[in-house]
């Protein structure tokens, strides 16, 4: 046996005693569900998975890790699209999945508030909001998967940020284990607490970079009563922007999505996706969704609703519209924003962008984009679709018709440059819901200032002087 | 002339020619208004008082002191009550007001957003907002004369927080002079961005200890077209919590703010403050004062009120109830909660704490406050207030009649720490809204983890290694 073996052993032997046989998976197979990465843009290795069940027990890891010198890739549901929870290396580093911790440890009605381990599935804690008449308000595709640790590490964003914020917002307090193995409880359900530095805020977001968020105090709101969709059939992408401003002046906290949908990715929802239907005889070169929900009796949304739009319409901001009649058509109409991810893949090979830009700002960003890559590689079809209301979007770029997916795709690495350089350019973010990860650390070295970069190091210098957690994410290597 | 003195001379030369004559205050009498402490608690004393006008000067400065061996505090409208901005070495500590940084630098009517420098006076962005047709919801007693700058730092409170949260969630990106000197513009005005760690909340609220705020990109909300008042009165403070729970599901985001009166802070209003008026025939041992505001033309918030307070008045949640009529009458209203700071100096002393608890323990934190504070000294009277829809209490106790004050006051010590360990073993904060400055360091020694104060000590370093920003605000000298 060799030393390096040997030492491999001696950790495995460790981590068994630490968690119990039942907390270590070895061996390719059993990893393997672990070790799947979703964009298939990393091959994750890991020396081992480990599934503490409890906050002492991955304090207890982090320790025998860091006696071992093995580093650790903390991994919530494993839904993330940067490979942030991707580990890269067979020999020397632990998956530490959270997936065993989950517990919903308190629900306080009164306080507003509900308490949740790391490993606890985004609907389950739905689910348990809404069991106390609550809204947990956080919802995203991956909510049936996706886990409260991972929502919080990577700072998730989605659907209603509009109204709720970000996860960030959504959360008061949090417990974590730091890099030396001691746990930090910060578990506070205050409103206010200007007690010290805001360490919260410093973990959430922060990757698993700098500790293991294990467990979190999480706002709930008001339970919605109501709720209303609409279609809207636009022209020019600019009318998106001015009938924002109106709707959220008329219809104030009530506007919860506002979803913006091109011609292209629309089509291709309609081609490929059963149960997508035409919005209007007519199409559009664009196309707004919009949710209103509210928890007050005296709410009546599909009028507000129409009353906006049919102003809007007579000052030729809205080409058409409809409001949805009843929960059904509500569905089918949210049905084609909700495709277009899957619609596109049968279209060929797709590069994609998380951006966002200030909300002035996105119909300059959407053209000056479109043109550029347009003319670079003609017969590309861009396919941008997302979260308007947050100057979030998905300027997804679909690969001309009749080209090799391969050749198409080899342009990823230049289509992203030219792509951020712009977003950069006009004070937006190469990154603005979905994280960094071990994806986007080269455009951390491009984009962001000398002193930001510094300011980050220090930092991680600072709560991980080891480099045993998540190293290769977010910050990039020094030159 | 003797070394020091020299050392001192030359650094005000440099100060003079980094930021001009007109930029460096020196002697008693001219720096008199910018050494004034609020409370009376702090004699502050400084070398000098710089005022620069623009970022590479407040730079300039950092660098000119580091060299010089002498550290900044940095104040804004140094109208905070914890002695934060308080300087307290005449020989080698330099006071950096940033009044002179006054500019709003843009507004963003479509992004929703305004760029202030921080010393703009709140009163001001506020007006600059309402200019766009916008609203900026931050609002307390001191507006007209606290800085933007001093909010962030605190972390400001105020009347609004129920609905918009504290400053820290109405800031989208802030621009910083590090302790090197150098300049991070982290001046984003995005939704969502998740490309690296939260750099900006940890400057929010460290009350200039780890940077100085230069300027901010702040949140604008739509500008509301109504506004109506309600006055309750309560038989039990636990009713309040149950009544706030049925506002926040029927009256929504309307619900700005909910405030509660104990009977003794109304009885004060009403003595001493002219044009203060019983509410109600009756008194009533609590009293909760709310206010709703809408953007939307449909809303009809006295009728949303009135149905709300029936209802809960049927419910015997309520004992008596009335919607202000008009404006003035909700003025009258609001000016016997804003009369009670002033109102409870005619009471003589008075010793007071700045707390928050769960919602769902405020009655029983007052109770238990109460009993234990009146059986340790007889004829003392609570007078309890505050920002109920936050947990928030301002939890200040008025000296038993006919006591001479001093012998009341001299139980301050004694008394915050009944209250603050009452607080925290209830899961609160013995610094709600107010922070920490240099009062409450203690208090952060005695109730923080070593875990806590550790992380807080390694951000410190981290960002201000030689200790040159605000020494002994918020972090406690080790033992």
């Amino acid at each position: 046996m060799n030393p390096q073996h040997q030492t491999h052993e001696r950790l495995l032997q460790r981590l068994q005693q630490t968690v119990g046989p039942e907390g270590v998976v070895c061996g390719s197979a059993r990893m393997a569900p672990y070790l799947e990465e979703r964009r298939g843009r990393f091959k994750p290795h890991a020396a081992a998975v480990v599934l503490p069940a409890q906050t002492t027990e991955v304090a207890a890891v982090v320790r025998a890790c860091a006696e071992a010198g093995a580093t650790i890739v903390p991994q919530a549901g494993n839904t993330g699209l940067c490979g942030g929870a991707a580990p890269q290396d067979a020999d020397r580093q632990i998956l530490l999945n959270l997936e065993r911790m989950n517990r919903i440890r308190e629900v306080d009605r009164s306080n507003f508030t509900l308490t949740a381990e790391a490993g606890c599935v985004l609907a389950d804690v739905q689910a348990a909001a809404a069991a106390a008449h609550r809204l947990f308000p956080l919802s995203y595709a991956a909510e049936d998967r996706c886990h409260i640790g991972g929502n919080l590490a990577t700072n998730a964003g989605g659907m209603n940020v509009l109204r709720y914020g970000n996860t960030r917002e959504l959360v008061l307090g949090v417990e974590v284990v730091l890099s030396d193995g001691h746990i930090w409880n910060g578990l506070t359900p205050l409103r206010k607490d200007n007690s010290g530095y805001d360490l919260k805020d410093l973990f959430i977001g922060s990757e698993g970079t700098l500790g293991i968020i294990t467990a979190a105090v999480l706002k709930l709101y008001p339970r919605p009563r109501q709720r209303s969709s609409a279609i809207i059939g636009l022209l020019e992408i600019e009318h998106a922007i001015a009938l924002l401003d109106r709707l959220q002046t008329a219809a104030g906290e009530t506007l919860v999505a506002c979803e913006i949908m091109g011609r292209v990715p629309v089509e291709f929802a309609l081609r490929h996706i059963q149960g997508c239907r035409e919005p209007f005889a007519t199409p559009y070169p664009w196309y707004l969704l919009l949710e209103l929900t509210s928890s007050r009796w005296t709410d009546e949304l599909p009028g507000l609703l129409r009353e906006t739009l049919q102003q809007a319409a007579e000052n030729r901001l809205v080409a058409e519209w409809r409001v949805a009649e009843d929960h059904s058509e509500a569905e089918a109409l949210w049905r084609i924003r909700k495709s277009i991810p899957a619609a596109q893949k049968y279209e060929g090979g797709s590069i994609k962008h998380d951006i966002s830009v200030p909300l002035s700002r996105i119909a300059e960003f959407i053209e000056r984009a479109s043109a550029v890559l347009i003319k670079r590689l003609p017969g590309t079809r861009p396919c941008p679709f997302g979260h308007i209301g947050d100057g979030n979007i998905h300027f997804n770029l679909s690969q001309p018709l009749a080209m090799d997916p391969e050749v198409f795709l080899a342009h990823w690495d230049e289509f992203n440059r030219i792509v951020h350089d712009i977003v950069v350019d006009m004070g937006g973010s190469f990154a603005a819901e979905h994280g960094v990860g071990r994806l986007k650390p080269p455009e951390v070295a491009r984009y962001k200032s000398v002193v930001e970069i510094d300011l980050m190091r220090r930092l991680k210098a600072a709560l991980d002087p080891t480099g045993i957690l998540n190293p290769g994410v977010i910050i990039p290597p020094r030159e």
